[in-house]
């Protein structure tokens, strides 16, 4: 344990291009909140090239939870657009595979999966109006503690697109109640990640029963009196999609572990230029 | 001319409901600049299904020109997350037909060319920052003359996606210089519309060499001593790269007459609640 918070404490210290190349290399596993910041990181999707098309408009019907910040070009492993030479093969901290609707396994890089039916998708990410939080000098406890943000299924309904449906997952952070327009205001202009929240207080509302058994991430403290829970859309919600659709294989980022690219938070668009 | 005038007047008056049902019944065929103020008006393209994956890709990676505000299910002319009852078939007031990479013909509906192979895009459309500037007491000369904005192909390059590339489309507005910073910081916000612009001043940096010649539009009068020209990436972008590529079939709208939706110009996204 000890050990894991030395090379976070270490990877908190890199730039965007070195914090990567310890990821392909292999000698960082971690989660990626709180790292690199200033520079857009995303979740990531990779599916057969059959399903592209719908699973591209269900983004597109769907954009708080599934902002698309970039499209390979079907079997070839790079993101252009995002930064040179980024290898979705090996630039992630951790993949999950999905086989028929059930998780398989966690691995480190997914070069033997990866063929030239395959195509990845990055879907903006909460790590980016978190930095801005961050800098505007409020506290976020998943990044203070080094743990993942509790991550949650929803009653609220996805748009539906072909196979990919279910409902929206939502990640969950703590501020105090007098901070919330203040937060709002910030998280609104990062519309490639999510923007503002889709809701505030009662966790009951949206379909959580239990706020301390949150289905990815870790557990987070109960809410002092002047606190409250605010919920934003999550780009974990496409996993929960494709899980529950007809799709036979998968691969995504672990929840938390997320893709550091070159394109920084406050750019225009998600292009590099 | 009379007549057009006094029925584009009529338009003028009416609400987003009332123009698209003008619309439908083939009443009303002129441009949209200027109606149905506050609310979203789109782009529209038309493709076999075969291109749709490309063709989305396209627009992700060029969003400054291409922010895709919508699409069909494959064989469903219905835009249903952009308003109650939008049919692309009838309800925008003109549409063009481009065959083997050439325009064939300008047509009111195209409900005899539909079928259960194409799918439809929208695009977002200058006309909503446009609202916005007149709102903040902003003279458009277009608007107030009724006349189709201005249009150019450039030298800018888009970012390659399939049988789709070709060079960046912009509109043009003619404002007075000491105001360019007030309008950057209007249009930024409107990111589902072609947010800043994306060059202010000599229109020979960006590859147009007569100002007085567009490729699309009415001729704009020069400018006057205190003036600039703004030009603004412009959703008439994918028809050019469209024209440039390999694609048989293709349907727009003919430029400057759009399709209006039932969304809020400034909605956070453009998707119906």
């Amino acid at each position: 344990m000890e050990q894991l918070v030395n090379l976070y404490n270490k990877a908190k210290t890199l730039n965007n291009n070195q914090l990567r190349k310890l990821i392909r290399s292999g000698d960082y596993i971690g989660q990626t909140a709180g790292l690199s910041k200033n520079m857009l990181q995303t979740n990531l999707i990779i599916l057969e090239k059959q399903y592209a098309l719908d699973f591209m408009i269900f983004c597109q019907r769907n954009p708080k939870a599934c902002p698309l910040v970039a499209v390979t070009n079907v079997g070839d492993p790079f993101f252009k657009t995002l930064g040179n030479n980024i290898d979705v093969r090996t630039d992630v901290p951790s993949y999950n595979i999905y086989e028929n609707g059930n998780f398989n396994k966690t691995v480190s890089q997914i070069s033997e999966f990866w063929n030239e039916n395959l195509i990845g998708f990055a879907i903006g990410c909460s790590f980016t109006f978190e930095h801005s939080l961050l800098r505007h000098g409020f506290s976020i406890d998943h990044i203070s503690e080094n743990k993942v943000v509790p991550m949650y299924s929803t009653n609220i309904k996805n748009e539906k697109s072909g196979p990919f449906e279910n409902t929206m997952v939502v990640s969950m952070r703590i501020f105090k109640k007098y901070q919330v327009d203040k937060i709002i205001n910030i998280c609104k202009s990062f519309h490639w990640a999510h923007g503002k929240p889709i809701h505030v207080g009662d966790p009951n509302e949206i379909g959580i029963s239990n706020i301390f058994k949150p289905t990815w991430g870790d557990k987070p403290r109960p809410l002092l009196k002047d606190e409250v829970n605010m919920f934003w859309a999550c780009g974990v919600t496409p996993q929960n999609a494709i899980l529950n659709s007809s799709v036979e294989f998968c691969i995504s980022h672990t929840p938390g572990y997320m893709l550091i690219t070159d394109i920084k938070e406050d750019a225009e668009t998600p292009i590099l230029q």
